[in-house]
């Protein structure tokens, strides 16, 4: 008999007993009651019955508050094999009852078989850009809102002759007469052939999937058909489920780039929603992510760091899925380059808005002041030296100075 | 020009500049930046530019802190008309930034004529039950998980006898082989029928709409075409554009209740996430839901008094769309009625689980009490004299007492 684990962190006052409010959840969210059941009853019911696995001593939170973990197992026969199904059984009216967050959940095998995963993950990614030796580095178009597509074309074609691998839409560009959706795919297309012929670097572009729900698939063929490169995807806008069905789809083998836009809304409370790694990392990655962004711990919107280093883990760490390739994101600067090797490693994505379009020398400078970093970092040169020979990464550590690792 | 207003509470320390926060909120989710911009980009981007609309002085929060409400006006020329457009413009990146907390959205009259609104609404509604004056009663399944569809029809049946307008399923009834979708509406229909001829009172039944949301539309006019009553949907397991969908499909020309599971991931916290009004109230009704379940303020899963209330005025208040039927649930027991016909009014709906299958005398039992128990509520009766003439409702206010008005 198959199940599914689910992990929560229950705030609550000292004398309040969480071993019963377990039990309580366990029942309450399966078979609903058991003891009063008569005999027969329990034997049919026994194999959809939840069951406490353990409960963890109880540590002091804020507020004169203490908090314990509690982990349930649910017979997976309770529900069918998808996201918004688990969601409602293990976090639908527990949600609203109580101080009471949902920190991990333990597929089963047999459950993680109806999942994706990342179709592209590290690796196909890698072999899309053609990088295999050093974090990958994107820039996100800045200012769209209102811009034209000669506007927008020009910023693109500054940021890919920095050096850049990927650029990325910003998230809240959505279809405009002003640079539709179908324009933006083939005219990049174009730019960045013509950097490519210029410089030999390939740079991808990652096209904002915007929309109705339902229309979303169709929009993601023809972007497929039109050649565009990846997908942006709000994914917390729409839901994880549709996610799922876009990287199911054989008619859009695009590599989706998870968004976490609107997913503060269920993750930053230390008391209610979603931890950080499950909903940005894990719950990402089997959906079908293959890049998920989330702030990182350095920037302007931070995360703390276990959160941000939780996510990171959730996405790379040994599993039967691809890995996710992880993106920590917000106010990234060249002199942050070092700390996020030393944290994140080789196989994340360095991703920067400002610290690309606000170096003195433009959006060149500032992907060809990344490139210098990131090279001297993975070479284990000295990065002064470095700065001595490349004015662009000079002038960028003038600027934004260098974080400590 | 128009314009959606979006207001939202910050949670801050006394010394933070929230004047200058909002104008970074105002510019950074819209244009960009402004006074560096030269003259002529200012003239383009005039119409896209986002505007603080007020401020509100802070009042002491926890800990020390304060909260301060800004309203920021977005012009409606940066988005598409779809919810997730609005979401990941309004509160994308801003639900990362630290504590705040999206408590409003004002739309505009041409972004409203996007959003269909409830398309029964508690006016439809009331014509497909045929009941006018009063509250209606919903009851519950109860214990469903692992049950066969015997078990369920006999729990329909008992329910449908005692005089209930409406019988939703568990949230967490999912497609199973021991009672499929189809037939719980095939034979749920049967027996509602079967009742019907009994007793000359006429039962819906909400069968739960589950599964993987491309597959939603199909299961949805299939439920349809079979006759069903009513949809029960887990709409914030999949996302209010899927809800939106539903609605405007003309081949679903069903109800939609709208369940909230899941949804204290992202109201319950003081300091982020959505406020409960708006989720829970307005967004539900913008986007289709023509019952909108919540708990009510003095049951078993409760919510603060003045979060039930704000989600019931957003169902009802004046509007360009119908009203959504509110349904303040859990822990609601016959006692309960003169307490809820206060706050609530006629035109809520009365929803028991426990409260109807609890009762001494069975299911029956109960939905008598509660239609015992309401019939002297509006009819302005005695209940102690109302109790003398039925049994049913005297055990149930024997065994569960009076909440005081």
């Amino acid at each position: 008999m198959s199940e599914l684990l689910a992990t929560y962190v229950l705030t609550h006052r000292e004398d309040e007993q969480i071993d019963r409010k377990a039990e309580q959840i366990a029942l309450g969210l399966t078979v609903g009651s058991w003891t009063d059941l008569p005999q027969l009853k329990k034997e049919q019911l026994k194999k959809h019955k939840g069951r406490v696995v353990s409960v963890k001593d109880q540590s002091p939170a804020n507020g004169g508050l203490y908090q314990s973990e509690v982990t349930i197992a649910y017979p997976e026969a309770n529900f069918s094999a998808d996201i918004p199904a688990v969601l409602t059984t293990i976090f639908g009216k527990l949600s609203l009852d109580g101080k009471v967050k949902l920190v991990d959940i333990e597929f089963s095998e047999r459950f993680k078989r109806c999942l994706p995963g990342p179709v592209f993950g590290i690796e196909g990614i890698r072999k899309k850009v053609g990088v295999f030796d050093r974090p990958l580095l994107m820039s996100i178009f800045k200012g769209v809102i209102g811009r034209d597509m000669e506007d927008l074309k020009e910023q693109l074609r500054l940021q890919a002759l920095g050096g850049v691998d990927f650029i990325k839409d910003d998230e809240i560009l959505f279809e405009s007469p002003l640079a539709p959706f179908e324009d933006r795919i083939k005219e990049g297309k174009k730019i960045l052939k013509e950097t490519y012929e210029e410089t030999g670097h390939r740079t991808l572009y990652a096209v904002n999937l915007t929309g109705r729900t339902f229309d979303l698939k169709d929009r993601a063929r023809k972007a497929a058909e039109l050649g565009a490169d990846a997908l942006l995807f709000n994914v917390f806008a729409y839901g994880l489920d549709v996610m799922q069905s876009l990287a199911e789809d054989p008619e859009i083998p695009l590599p989706i780039m998870a968004h976490p836009a609107v997913s503060g809304a269920m993750t930053s409370s230390p008391d209610y929603g979603f931890s950080h790694s499950l909903l940005l990392g894990k719950l990402n990655r089997y959906a079908g992510a293959d890049l998920s962004l989330f702030p990182s711990p350095y920037g302007s919107v931070a995360l703390p760091k276990k959160d941000a280093m939780g996510i990171f883990e959730a996405c790379v760490k040994e599993d039967t899925v691809q890995q996710t390739f992880p993106v920590p994101s917000a106010g990234i600067h060249p002199g942050m380059v070092p700390i996020l090797i030393k944290d994140f490693g080789l196989d994340h994505v360095i991703n920067a808005g400002g610290g690309i379009h606000g170096h003195p020398r433009g959006a060149i400078g500032g992907g060809k002041a990344f490139r210098s970093i990131i090279d001297a970092v993975v070479k284990k040169e000295s990065i002064e030296e470095k700065a001595s020979t490349c004015q662009d990464l000079q002038a960028a550590l003038d600027l934004w100075g260098r974080v400590a690792e």
